[in-house]
């Protein structure tokens, strides 16, 4: 049990949608204190939370390969073991990025026919989301790599929101497909030539905050720059505005009203709103919540742990692949 | 001359700078209409302005090596020809990019062991500059390359600013030294052993907009990304706002009041206030303004330009890469 703030903020999250979303069962996997108090306090219900007690901590600079070597009694790693076990049908964790992929991928394994699995978030846009992959997970990509992620991606957001066909876009550095990378001019050619995604073609940086796609494929280096400069810019806006919104006396005075009607505004800004990053191409479900989450954005990365694992994601995954490979021959 | 407003925005810009910038004069490279009776209307003076009259345009689209072979009486090439034959100290074009970099690089050559020219442009933060290379003139850089962006980075910097030991940042996806792909963390280890760069260590996607760096270096993709990405998103958000300001009738009639307070955040916001990215790197100045710019927008990166000239940009990039070099044997 990981992530900024640990079970004081877990508890609270798991005891909120234990109320909201019917069926859910939790199993907590981490230090048995205070996690054990804290579910006393709340009032988590005995016959839907189990508990299993670990004894190691993953840190956020600990490599993944000494992870997966060395602490085999961590939480994020028996929280998987969960999954694979078949106790649990999906896992969420806001611990270590790295390390969670790696001990995912190995525990797991990958879909069949998916080389590497690919981290997919969301970015608002126009009260909508534009779901970027991938975010970190793979740096360096292969043209073959990052078809597979549009095949993933497409098919996760068709399940997780009620789109039926997403737009699928290919991030560039221009509209014309002579530009970017060598890379990225062969996956734009095996994207067009495939019939069952609905491929939009090139992206531009710009254009992601135009509501133009659905999906938008990229490797980790990429995705991971521009989801936390987003985030980091929005972060900067939001504090000039309040700056200069409250260095005026008359707007000082009408602080309630400005703060009702920029309410919307920031509510469609907030990460928090869209957090739960879910890491696709795997044997099962696995949920990334941001490290510094507080309870309500846990509680919306829980929802979208609950919505992956309804949809049996690894599986549709599996069959959208050979959809689309048979497609391309 | 180029951009998608050609002379009837550039002629004024030129006319406002030339009343503006004293020993300031102007070569007009172009078709000789509307030039010639637009430099009339606005009362050019005569003594400070000189015309060469081309035939051909290049247009958005047009391959950077076919521009090369067969354009030889564009606006744009004649204009470099202008710095390479000393008619000019540099060159501003609105134009096609990649046409440019690829026409400056063979027309002036580059400065002695700089691999490729790289072009730089300023980030808005807490009302100072980001600047971030490159910006698209190098998709894939190799681990060397990225150094020199750092070397000519720093320098361009102190020259253009009245910092004197710039802090210079690799863009990477952590923060930690074994992060990032193999190319980044070969230039982090070289960038570490310099001991005349003032080199802050590796600058995540957020960092950016914490005034954390003066300098930050990536390659061309994730540059180029990430500036069309700030800028759509901070589009966005200024449009979303202006949608939260208009939706109530009290604060609609509080208008004036509302946007003169928010005049200077969305002037410091403004992508015309830091138009002008300089290509560095080559023998010779050549600045790129947007190709949207209107009029205040091209006076902006006229005065760039100059200042560009007045440094001696090239030799002074060419004696910091000796002094580089030798500390890092």
């Amino acid at each position: 049990m990981g992530g900024d703030f640990g079970p004081r903020c877990i508890i609270p999250a798991v005891a909120r949608c234990l109320q909201q979303i019917p069926g859910l069962s939790v199993v907590l996997v981490g230090s048995p204190e205070p996690m054990t108090s804290l579910c006393q306090k709340h009032r988590l219900p005995g016959d839907r939370i189990s508990f299993v007690h670990t004894s190691e901590t993953i840190l956020a600079n600990d490599l993944p390969a000494s992870v997966l070597r060395n602490k085999r009694d961590a939480s994020m790693r028996v929280a998987i073991e969960q999954v694979r076990d078949g106790v649990a049908d999906g896992c969420l964790s806001a611990g270590n990025t790295g390390a969670l992929m790696v001990l995912s991928k190995t525990l797991l394994g990958t879909v069949d026919g998916i080389q590497r699995p690919a981290i997919m978030a969301a970015l608002p846009v126009a009260g909508k989301f534009c779901h970027v992959l991938d975010l970190g997970a793979n740096v360096d990509c292969s043209a073959r790599q990052l078809f597979e992620f549009a095949v993933m991606g497409s098919e996760a957001v068709a399940e997780l929101t009620d789109i039926q066909q997403p737009r699928v876009g290919l991030l560039n550095i221009g509209g014309e497909i002579n530009k970017g990378s060598l890379r990225v001019r062969e996956v734009s050619e095996l994207l067009r030539d495939s019939r069952t995604l609905n491929y939009i073609g090139h992206i531009e940086g710009h254009e992601l905050f135009q509501d133009r796609a659905d999906v938008v494929v990229c490797d980790g280096f990429v995705g991971n720059v521009l989801l936390k400069a987003s985030e980091g810019l929005a972060s900067y806006m939001q504090a000039e505005l309040g700056r200069a919104l409250s260095g005026n006396f008359i707007l000082r005075l009408l602080g309630p009203l400005l703060r009702r009607a920029l309410k919307p505004m920031g509510e469609r800004l907030d990460p928090d709103r869209y957090n739960g990053a879910v890491l696709l191409g795997l044997q099962g479900v696995v949920v990334k919540s941001h490290g510094n989450a507080d309870q309500y954005a846990l509680e919306v990365a829980i929802a979208q742990a609950v919505r992956a694992c309804q949809s049996d994601m690894p599986q549709r995954i599996a069959e959208r692949l050979v959809r689309c490979r048979s497609d391309l021959l």
